[in-house]
């Protein structure tokens, strides 16, 4: 058999395995959007028998055979010659996921599927009542079973850089120890500079939006930056996101308050860059390396991207606002461009991460950063988590949550097992501006282009730079074929001191 | 190992098998409901990856071995003692299954789940542009893999009758013919003489009613029947159906229309009968026989028992009337409740079957039955279909399709390979009769605590008898369990003719 033909076979048994992943998201899709409340139960069922399932097809005999013909598994080395270049990295990801995934016996998978299935109805719950005792015992087992999963996966120095690694392929928590500690130290003075300056007049935020309307702006938004409704969709959640089952079939969701209308459209644009991504992805390469995406932090570069490089602009309110204004005409009736673009920057600790501006929300990635290390290394046992997060919330933003709802429960991603997954949003705002540097030189127009209205080309330039090369290279080597510099945080630095410089003069 | 042991076993093998067919169920609702359009060809590569995985599991060499265990494969002889008689009545089921599934290759099952997963689309395609010849190859492929089906299933006299099996387990086509022939004379004559009387007033159904109010109105009946929202949920789509994944996630849909707010209505209330049925049966017996309906014309029974007997009677509607009344003050002001009653049901052919009345239902089935067993014997070739059917329509109900949207276009049934469905309906409604006539000796009272909004009784009475058996008992049987009486078409007429003459006396 040929090259060419053993990695069409290999790329077949695999489309198998990615299509049924696709059918678990959207299971857990219907579980946050219209899954009737008393299906709890089965629904955790039906996703950890896929997720077995699921498992079992990618550690298959059949398929590792397949694998085995074209990379040796034990070393690395391509078996083969006559492959693409693209390929011969499709199969060294390929042989990463499979060395990963038969660490894991079926029945872990099983089991931790079934638990944080479980533990996600548990969290809901415990948030609504304000109640850290009900969620501990599901925190607590699940933190057992991550720290089971990171010693049968294996790790360098310790167990929670294997849970890192999982998000952001080879990031170990010495280097993001390293660009949080110098990232920390300068935000946290910026922060100071900022907080002895006069506030910013955020009033008009703070009426009584009707939320249809709101809904109807942000698919008006959507369809203004190109999003696909043939292939996707925007429902409501009480926690915002993205998923995506294939490149046809990327869903998003957001939520609305009556009081504040810009944090739900900033929610959907973040939202539609994840969106973006996915859809982006070579459909012909679905069920291979090269119709993924890279890592969680090259994710959410691309949503930050669009919600604070273009959502959050000057240019981009040129635009809307007069739409904003047609639509809520008495509420900001008196609002000038200048005065929307500071109120929607407006720099104001608050306890809650998804409501953070982008000066403080680094500290907000810090924090669970040191929390989620402390929790792993032993020295934040779980029934001190909230005094613990408590403490750092004070430290680092001088306010101190009153509930655990607006403390360590008010996220969802150590429900969903995800420990090691909090440090990609900050990484996703570093690579970001990276990326914009090099976006500003190919378009260096582009802010009168976005206040015209025209939007294709910010998605046609990400499509073509990122989304189009699936896994083929990791992050850091992308970005520097994309932007040539080193990868540090100073293009972030430089980028928050000068918006915020101007805004707060 | 004990027989129960083994039963366990058995049951808990089958378990994973239905809830990855539950898991089918919601990709299928969702592609009916919220599915994105362009995500049409991989939702068809998941259901029939899905279908294939299923198939597998309830064939494998481990289920077979855990079945074997219990019972002759071969003879159906029960193999060990001790077992509960329901429990022997489910292995017997479970063998039933076993045999119709090996009958089937995996391909072949994956392969039909692909075609007509692609048909509906091409389906509602089609019906949109009114379009026969879109349809047609699709159609053609349907029925050349139902005969394949039919020869690996077996059957007696005709390939007909292994279709008709898979719906109504034991009846064949000669028996249902039979049932037909007597039925469609007697309607043909009751129509004649309907028909010769002056006809209902109905106008004050025409106006133009508010779709949200028709909706929120179709909750409220939903909440005073009981239907418990905990485990379902009711949404919107282009042919209102029933869905189940488990009897703790049970979702119905339905349509509105401005210019006729009972239809949907009544279509709600048809679609939760049949969750009453899903929602009834017992949890602790899901993934067996005993945790599954029996037949889909006992499932019919349910729906049209609730819908024809509660929904479109006289008391129902004492006590509805007034409330939908108060939602339409000025459409509804002079309607009294016996021209209400009148009206809804007022007897007019139809070209389209859900929007038949009771009487002119029948010769709808008898219409579909003909023409399916013309279609797999022959005698009606896939291009003659329109012209056969409005020939057919004309003579039966003295009306003619102008458009195949409003003639062979206009059900889904085809599209899903369904062949052999159609009768369902009207054995459904001939064993709602025999049904209701144990429900009034047990409830003599039933119509004045109807009248008071009394509802959870009827849904009581209709679990006891028939949902708690799950498929212990064929139809035939249980309806003697209940009745008594032979199973024939008589109630049915009876009941037909004497609420007919009292309507148009």
């Amino acid at each position: 058999m040929s090259a060419t033909k053993s990695y069409e076979e290999l790329h077949h048994i695999s489309k198998e395995a990615k299509t049924l992943e696709g059918v678990i998201r959207l299971l857990e899709w219907d579980q946050e959007t219209y899954m009737p409340k008393g299906a709890q139960e089965i629904r955790a069922e039906q996703i950890s028998l896929l997720s077995g399932l699921c498992h079992e097809m990618m550690t298959s005999k059949r398929y590792v055979h397949a694998l085995e013909k074209l990379i040796n598994i034990e070393s690395g080395e391509i078996k083969e010659s006559g492959l693409k270049s693209e390929q011969e990295a499709a199969l060294r990801e390929w042989r990463r996921d499979l060395v990963k995934a038969t660490a894991l016996p079926t029945k872990f998978v099983k089991d931790f599927a079934k638990l944080t299935s479980e533990a996600l109805a548990v969290w809901q719950q415990a948030k609504n009542c304000d109640d850290f005792a009900l969620f501990a015992p599901y925190l607590k087992r699940i933190v057992e079973m991550s720290h089971e999963k990171a010693s049968l996966v294996g790790y360098e120095k310790v167990p929670y850089d294997a849970l890192l690694d999982e998000y952001e392929p080879g990031m170990t928590s010495d280097e993001v120890s390293k660009l949080f500690s110098s990232l920390g130290t300068q935000v946290k003075k910026l922060l100071g500079d900022i907080t002895a300056k006069s506030q910013v007049e955020t009033a008009f935020l703070e009426g009584d939006y009707d939320k249809k309307k709101q809904i109807a702006f942000s698919e008006e938004i959507l369809k203004a930056l190109g999003y696909p409704f043939e292939y996707g969709r925007l429902d409501l959640s009480s926690h915002p996101f993205s998923t995506s089952f294939h490149p046809t079939d990327c869903r998003i969701t957001t939520r609305i308050s009556t009081n504040n209308p810009i944090d739900p459209i900033l929610a959907t644009i973040h939202e539609a860059g994840h969106s973006f991504y996915e859809l982006g992805l070579p459909a012909h390469h679905f069920g291979s390396p090269l119709g993924e995406s890279i890592s969680l932090g090259m994710h959410e570069s691309q949503s930050r991207f669009w919600e604070t490089r273009i959502g959050q602009s000057r240019p981009f309110w040129r635009h809307f606002l007069p739409k904003l204004k047609n639509l809520f005409p008495d509420e900001l009736k008196d609002v000038s461009i200048e005065s929307f673009y500071r109120a929607i920057n407006r720099v104001k600790p608050t306890l809650i991460r998804v409501e953070a501006d982008e000066v403080t929300y680094p500290l907000h990635v810090i924090l669970r950063f040191e929390m989620e290390r402390g929790i792993f290394d032993g020295s934040i046992p779980i029934d001190q988590i909230p005094d613990v997060w408590n403490d750092k919330m004070e430290e680092y933003l001088g306010i101190r949550p009153t509930t655990n709802r607006e403390g360590c429960l008010q996220d969802i991603h150590w429900a969903m097992g995800g420990f090691g997954y909090f440090p990609a949003y900050t990484l996703g705002n570093l690579y970001a501006s990276h990326l914009f540097i090099a976006f500003e030189k190919s378009h260096p127009d582009w802010d009168s282009r976005v206040a015209n209205g025209e939007f294709a080309f910010i998605r046609s330039w990400l499509q073509e730079k990122i989304h189009a090369h699936g896994r083929r290279y990791r992050s850091i080597e992308l970005l520097k074929r994309i932007h040539e510099k080193e990868f540090s945080p100073e293009p972030y630095l430089t980028y928050l001191n000068d918006k915020y410089s101007d805004i707060y003069q």
